[in-house]
């Protein structure tokens, strides 16, 4: 008996990814789950000939579809829409405004259909002259009491329980885990740590001007309207180079706004690994993909093949969605 | 005898700045040391009127004449002129530009008067075109065989003993350490984990353009001419806030351009620590504050007394300089 004991012990040791318990229970046994555990044991077997230093496992995560749920509309346009109606009163202006009549109307399709620069503007709009303190207890306090239509839940209770088991898979391993995301950049800091044990500095996304000002006698910095940073599409990489300084070594997307990480990710020399969740179920969350107004994935799902990337089926591969 | 062991380890654990043995050798004992040992104790005592939870111990280090020398020149000069004089001969229009002629000429004096835009701008000249593994391969290699005049050393041993063991006591106190440098990101990228144990994504720095663009089939980043952020001054807090999306507790610089950083981060609710480091040793470094082209220290000095920044003097304060 001791000695069975000891037998799986060096068992888990010699393949840390596959060590007892499970450490993927909330997906179903599949290509997919197997595709990144064979990928965790192989970059950490010493020796192998896919071992990579501890230093150079970088894994970006994009957020919105891929850690949470990002239907009817992203998590941070509910965000801003109550803002602006806060604010609409003082800025009669906005009424002129297609896009603005759309946010104030809760019309969250028109607003998506204008895509990340539409939301950019509005949030933008939602957010500027507010100093980064003052944001952080404003997304807080949202983040706390807003709920979401269909499960009447907390937007952070509505992390995907799966992904969780990735990102602890891959801290366990030595990995560091980034967020690289279309969306504005200290929204996501605002939860990240508490969700995603993802600390801000490893947070990257969409940015604008910060204007460094006096006041009250101290330095702060002020946020402007200008959007200075889109991290979407093309702008993944150039967001990754300058904040993490390191080509990654696994990406995880789920749409073609991923597309050009998933490349930047996967081309790099030695063993990579792409994957890109799939929604693919409308009971237990959304199916969307090549028609969505959001997170559509169409480009990248065709490329998946070729490029040796992994499509995940939400509806095959997990057998949980949610944490509770 | 056993229990004194106990006794020691449990006072230790109480205390852990003050473990024994000493964990800053390197300085004289004094009001500059006591300070940072106190604060580290202060700030890391469960349950006293100044602990801070890990997760906000973020330190900022500016890197040249914090960390490593800066005279007669930033290292970094030296690497672009190196650079220059080998592309000059494709480059002839260089000759008509004041500071390109004084670059070929090695007058670092004359470059270094062009204060740090200058310096981007012949940075810039050096390094566009190149991707970024291009450019870490090619800055690795000149570190490894580009030596210091007056020592005739690597650069990179010319890092200071005592700033590693600051370094080193904030990291086993729970800090996350990141540099908060005026220089080109990049460059301190390619050294910053083997001399610091700062890996790339923690250190933040001036940039230029990046361009996505496909090369041979892949997704690569094309550095641009374009400077288009200068970490220096009113910079430093713009870059902290973009980067780590958090107010640093404890800053160390030694010049002004790091007093808006000083004051960012001792600005802040609670006990914080702002520490200049003070080149006063003619002899075994450099002296050089109010009137030197490179690392002035001026205001910041003036204002050190009534904001509570503690002053190091290299001199008095630092047993020895460098770690060997």
């Amino acid at each position: 008996m001791r000695r069975r004991h000891l037998a799986a012990g060096l068992l888990a040791l010699a393949t840390p990814a596959l060590a007892q318990p499970d450490p993927m229970p909330g997906w179903r046994d599949g290509a997919a789950k197997q595709a990144i555990l064979t990928f965790v044991t192989a970059i950490t077997t010493q020796g192998g000939a896919d071992f990579v230093p501890p230093a150079q496992r970088i894994a970006v995560f994009d957020n919105d579809g891929t850690l949470w749920v990002e239907q009817p509309a992203y998590t941070q346009i509910f965000f801003v829409l109550d803002r602006l109606r806060a604010m609409a009163p003082r800025n009669p202006g906005w009424a002129q405004d297609p896009l603005f009549r759309a946010a104030l109307a809760g019309d969250t399709s028109r607003v998506a259909a204008g895509g990340m620069a539409g939301l950019l503007r509005l949030v933008a709009a939602a957010q500027a002259g507010t100093t980064p303190e003052e944001f952080q207890t404003m997304a807080g306090a949202w983040l706390a009491t807003a709920r979401d239509r269909r499960w009447g839940r907390p937007y952070t209770a509505l992390v995907y329980q799966p992904m969780l088991e990735v990102l602890a898979l891959l801290r366990a391993n030595g990995f560091t885990n980034f967020i690289v995301s279309g969306g504005g950049v200290e929204f996501i800091r605002a939860f990240s740590a508490a969700a995603y044990a993802i600390p801000p500095h490893r947070v990257i996304g969409s940015t604008h001007g910060l204007r460094p000002i006096e006041q009250d006698g101290r330095v702060t910095l002020l946020r402007e309207g200008r959007v200075d940073f889109i991290d979407d599409g093309p702008g993944k990489p150039v967001g990754i180079a300058r904040q993490i300084g390191q080509r990654p070594i696994a990406a995880f997307g789920n749409s073609d706004g991923d597309w050009h990480m998933l490349r930047y990710t996967t081309e790099g020399p030695g063993r990579r690994l792409g994957v890109i969740i799939r929604h693919d179920d409308a009971e237990r969350e959304y199916a969307y993909d090549r028609q969505s107004h959001i997170g559509r994935l169409s480009r990248a799902l065709d490329d998946a093949p070729r490029r040796g990337w992994n499509v995940v089926s939400m509806r095959d591969d997990w057998a949980r969605i949610f944490p509770t």
